[in-house]
């Protein structure tokens, strides 16, 4: 059988042109050789973001430049929301927790997303709160979030809105200076299609007044001392020199593409899978699932792990199982980053294959003719 | 000319065999197959580090590391040690200052290292030190510090020692619990060998006690969370993946070398350059200078940076400059990691030339010929 493929979400498939450069000598970072590719680097993420303001870089997972939002905007006992809406907006809450915010927690099912009328009723009850942490997209369940809504109501609030876009950047639509986003957080190995180990956050007008303000510890991550080396197109301390050499390639592809058409894309293979799963009965988990991933629910009597492994181990198809409260009650499918059409056909056929081998009773062939008839349509 | 070369203290030339174990297809991580690479990457870590202790693994650069071990060692107004004699000294104090420590710091003049008597005497005096900062070898000079006396001393001792190995991992001699160190911090783009972005930390029991009081705040940098899962092969944040498989391939090499033939490597290295150097009559800035980074003193009327940019742009070797205090006076030629004879010798041929350029006065080809000479005895 053909070479393993990856419909996870993150990391993600790597474009050979990627990867061939990773494969080249390293060069020395002091250089002006060197800074004259960070400067390219930056200004593609800022493209990428759909921004004008800084794109900070740092050499670690997402997780880093998500506390490094936190402890570059907040001081001991600010008051800030968190949206919880599955396994990252916990992470949000788990370092809120660990720096000792005084935090309300919006926990909501992970079924759905956050309804923005909440958040801008409690803006309007308590507008000593300083900022909104939630997830673009929630890779657990599949759900997007309204960061648009969100936007329109934090804007002219001294409320910062801070957005882990980790698993969304460069999938789904994201336009962080028109929708008034004032952090965005992400990383390497989701739609920019690198192996992971870069995390980036740009700062807005808004949040950097805050960074000001901000009492809370920190060095590493340290958003002034980035933002002072990025002037000069390094970062404070040593960067992830492949992973940016790699990432300026990722993001050729993406322009040659148009941004655009790369969130379209992602839209147009998503609905393909969803298509192809309710073709055989299968119901997605997420009532605002959105094109990055799709969290299936397994039928009756399919253990969604035991699935996710048939189809790694046997059919050369890595997927992803549920955590926590819905682990092996789904599957999920991604189809972010470096994902065509016939990963998508080979995806749907293994999960068939998978779920007729488990005992699952269907019309054979109807998930993947169902996800040709949407491809072509 | 042959293509650049790079004798520069991090990033270090990377192998062909670990450059093209980079550009292998991405897997994903949470998956049996990568955990068993994972689990190879920390047994092959201690072997490195001549631990029997964890080696926890972050995406990140040194200075994550170095980060880790006071935010996990440590409560806000601790008493604590740090040795400045150089650019990495001053980062330990820097980060002590950021996180509000009851800091001791110890200035000594660059072209020295510590005495470790002043050591002994301080912690005789106070015994409520918590843990001396301390650097293998300091880049920025040169100079490489006698962590085994510092060991004798804190050993039997509550006080921990932790050292920042990030540029003497792999190429000067250190024995981790031979030794007493309580941690050592590390990084992956010096002896390593890899790309930058990965960084370590070895805890010994001593240091797991001191963790379990630490009240500083802490998240991405976490040792309990990433020791819980370095139990299970992985980590609790997404892993540099493709720098772990590369890891397993750098070390793969170490092996077959054998570690102590890589310490002696480097040591015959070093030495042909500093007879090159010395047989024009250039002197060596540090007292202490190891077997790592060399810091030759520029003759008068040479300045160091524009030899330096000269090397590179010109003769396609880089070299590093000098820092600070001792920016122009010096220049940094280190035999780190994947360096071998002809390296040094056409290093030390490059420095002859673009010195002459410069217009300084010496006998052509003596520089050659003496580390010629130190390379066949």
């Amino acid at each position: 059988m053909r070479r393993s493929i990856l419909l996870t979400p993150g990391p993600t498939q790597v474009p050979e042109e990627v990867l061939v450069a990773g494969a080249l000598p390293i060069m020395h970072h002091r250089t002006p050789q060197f800074e004259a590719i960070f400067e390219e680097a930056t200004k593609g993420l800022q493209y990428i973001y759909q921004t004008q303001n800084p794109v900070v870089i740092f050499a670690s997972s997402g997780t880093g430049a998500m506390e490094s939002s936190i402890v570059n905007l907040l001081s001991p006992g600010d008051k800030v929301i968190v949206i919880v809406g599955g396994k990252f907006g916990e992470r949000w809450a788990n370092l809120a927790k660990a720096y000792q915010l005084n935090t309300i927690q919006l926990d909501i099912d992970w079924d759905t997303v956050i309804d923005p009328q909440r958040i801008k009723q409690l803006l309007e009850e308590q507008p000593d709160i300083k900022a909104i942490f939630t997830t673009l997209s929630e890779t657990s369940t599949g759900g997007v979030t309204d960061i648009k809504a969100l936007g329109e109501i934090t804007k002219n609030t001294p409320t910062s809105l801070v957005v882990d876009a980790v698993s969304g950047l460069g999938v789904v639509e994201l336009r962080s200076d028109e929708w008034g986003v004032d952090v965005v957080v992400s990383g390497s190995q989701k739609g920019l299609m690198l192996p992971p180990g870069l995390a980036f956050a740009s700062i807005n007008e808004k949040a950097r007044k805050m960074m000001e303000e901000s009492k809370l510890p920190k060095f590493y991550f340290d958003w002034k001392k980035a933002l002072k080396s990025l002037e000069k197109n390094t970062t404070p301390w040593t960067p992830g020199i492949s992973l940016i050499i790699q990432l300026n390639e990722a993001i050729k592809l993406i322009k040659e593409e148009g941004l655009e058409n790369v969130w379209a894309r992602h839209i147009r293979l998503s609905n393909a899978i969803r298509k192809g799963m309710e073709a055989i009965g299968l119901k997605i988990f997420n009532k605002a699932t959105g094109s990055a991933c799709c969290a299936v629910l397994c039928p009756e009597g399919i253990n969604g792990d035991k699935l996710v492994k048939l189809c790694r181990d046997k059919y050369k198809v890595t997927l992803t199982g549920g955590q926590d409260q819905i682990k092996g009650k789904v599957f999920r499918m991604s189809t972010m980053g470096n994902v065509n059409d016939n990963d998508v056909v080979l995806g749907v056929s293994v999960v068939e294959r998978a779920l007729m081998e488990m005992g699952h009773q269907f019309e054979k062939g109807k998930a993947v003719a169902a996800a040709l008839e949407a491809l072509s349509s």
